[in-house]
């Protein structure tokens, strides 16, 4: 299943069969949310859908009506393009903080083969109508995908890709500046970055746009994958920018680069600067990590009383010299099926639907950030973390004589 | 839906029509698992199956058999059983580790206006069967419910329910290690504990029973709710027993109680102390937490390389005199039913299908505890963890005069 998808698929006709399970194959479904309304009695759907997507009270999430014009281009460029409200109580004393926030998920456009400025250009042009979209939506903060310049390289280790890098203010930034002033929007711009202050260092990096085109700052990624042909650490190192959040005009946001996510401890220190919205910005294929997918930032939206937007990139790229992945595998030439499948987590354990886990996709969410602040008097989880006990055992942790807390049951005979 | 079942949940047969959906009613399915099985077509379920239990490569977890015995009191008290084995590599190196545990939820006996001692020593006796079935499938390690001798009474505040309060050594404790010696099964004990050395304080605390029968230690629960009527704070404080982990016979246990699974570090602190498996015994009605109860503990199992076994109680308790929770609602005499839905989780992101939402019930499951390491190998989340960034940023965190790293927007005006 993980390697039906190449290039084209956002676009071949000969692909679309797939999509749906309307052939009588599974394989292809567009996202577990459809699969089970096309499958389920509505009544078994509701259900299913309060559980898995954490509708409680009986609350369905409502879909947002969008302008025609964004319908139009998800029509002409063949993009998902879904939207929902996530709830909040209204307050007494503070008015609503509603922000309309975005994810885009994307395959590459040209075959890695091309020139380079042609497979980054190409992918440009192809995000253009798509970010048009979101703008002709009002989405006030929108985030793209991990290294969104370029096919996800760093299985290859081949160094010729680093040349794709490019500074904090290189063209993408630029380009996507243009946007953002045109739209009146916060983008994320999640990149390889080429640090030319520091000898020309490569970082994977996302850079904050602000919605005059500004640049408010850059978050660098703080967990480097040694994964199967995820070894990204042969290109970049590990950031060294903190947990910085970024207020933008519509809201604190802070960047969790893809496995980031795996890390709760990120997922916190982001909370505990004051995160509104955490993006996850992620490169990340099915047969390693699907069933996670819908854990990790589910879990983070729920411990840190955030919201939290996950992108995933879409297709199956191939590259010219096959690579072995040091897990024992033949050679070979493609990482697996990127699926895409990107969605929000609020505070309250909801989420929204996945996005298409095969087609390019926007997904909009309004959420009212009050809702951050009501789930913590609610719960009280900062409160009652008793954060001393943890700094204390991570300061003893650190030391190379720790010694774990453990109790050895004295009536079993233990081995030497 | 969280009202429907009263005392006797377990046995009445006026309750069955409720349990499946077969009445045309949604409300009362056993469990997810069940319900999408009874209503998708095989290859459907197959595929929704991989994502929602974390069944990559196509590997169904599979069925256990268990004795006949174990099956026998199943069905004359009326438990559900169900029984499934991870999957782990083999190694080179060791050999496997297989460990059988087993997890117990059930509903109170006596209405909560019989006489204390009645009610206790009823829950006492409608366990033993549960147990011995446990024994006589050969469970290695059994955990209960969270304050399992006693109906969940704190959100009624009457102090006089702090009578069924033990010290570790009580007549619960007692009758467990006379089945632990029978069966040569480690047992962790979730009690009400009287503290009788310093000044008869209580704590919820969980007694971890050798297989020999001998008392190997005990947990306090570190992090107490203060939500709706979970009001537990007027009770008993937060544990002062740090996160030890239990090197039993079978394998290294820790105890994460209740709303500790709510605590990212709660759970990270029992894994860099060391342990393998992790139980959650718990206490907690559906409209509270239900969407979030499939994703904590998964997570949980998921970035700590480790396994957890979830337990929660079952039924509606309806207690004697109405209280308020403080949240507004009219005053009440229950406070929802408690959705069993018991599961274990391992570090590979794959879980077992959840026991009945209405029933008792024993799940077991066999797990090569070598999966912990192999998947701290796979991904690495230990060296990756920059923990020095974390117990740095804790540190400062703690000072009152913290000041979080916020980066403004200076393009955008603020209001003062």
């Amino acid at each position: 299943m993980e390697k039906e998808e190449k290039f084209g698929n956002d676009n071949g006709e000969a692909q679309e069969e797939k999509k749906g399970f309307k052939d009588g194959s599974i394989c292809g479904f567009e996202s577990l949310d459809r699969l089970l309304n096309a499958s389920l009695k509505p009544e078994v759907f509701q259900e299913v859908s309060r559980l898995l997507l954490g509708l409680n009270c009986g609350r369905a999430l409502e879909p947002i009506s969008l302008p025609e014009s964004a319908f139009a281009l998800s029509s002409k460029h063949d993009f998902d393009l879904q939207a929902f409200c996530f709830h909040a109580d209204k307050e007494l004393l503070r008015e609503p903080r509603i922000v309309r926030v975005g994810l885009i998920q994307n395959s590459i456009s040209l075959p890695t083969t091309a020139p380079f400025l042609d497979q980054k250009r190409a992918i440009l042009q192809k995000l253009k109508p798509i970010i048009d979209a979101a703008g002709a939506s009002g989405v006030n903060i929108l985030c793209l995908q991990e290294a969104w310049t370029m096919p996800f390289a760093f299985c290859t280790r081949e160094k010729r890709w680093c040349e794709l890098a490019e500074p904090i203010d290189g063209e993408s930034t630029r380009f996507l500046q243009d946007l953002a002033r045109r739209h009146n929007m916060v983008i994320v711009s999640p990149i390889l970055e080429r640090d030319v202050n520091h000898g020309e260092t490569l970082w994977n990096t996302a850079v904050i746009i602000g919605n005059h085109g500004n640049i408010i700052g850059k978050h660098r990624k703080n967990h480097i994958p040694r994964v199967g042909d995820f070894n990204e650490s042969t290109y970049y190192m590990e950031g060294n920018t903190g947990h910085p959040v970024f207020q933008t005009a519509y809201g604190k946001i802070a960047i969790n680069i893809c496995y980031g996510r795996h890390h709760p401890l990120n997922w916190l220190a982001f909370g505990l600067n004051g995160a509104e919205i955490v993006f996850n910005p992620s490169a990340t294929v099915g047969e390693l990590s699907e069933p996670m997918w819908s854990i990790e930032a589910r879990n983070a939206a729920i411990a840190n009383s955030y919201y939290v937007g996950s992108i995933n990139r879409i297709g199956t790229e191939i590259f010219p010299n096959p690579f072995t992945s040091g897990d024992g595998k033949p050679q070979h030439a493609d990482f697996g099926h990127f699926y895409g499948s990107s969605y929000f987590s609020a505070p309250d354990a909801s989420c929204t639907p996945s996005l298409s886990r095969y087609k390019d996709g926007l997904m909009i969410s309004d959420m009212d950030l009050n809702l951050c602040r009501q789930l913590k008097d609610k719960w009280g989880f900062r409160m009652t973390a008793r954060y001393d006990l943890y700094a204390e055992m991570l300061a003893r942790y650190l030391k190379p004589d720790f010694e774990p807390q453990v109790y050895m049951d004295v009536k079993t005979v233990w081995k030497a």
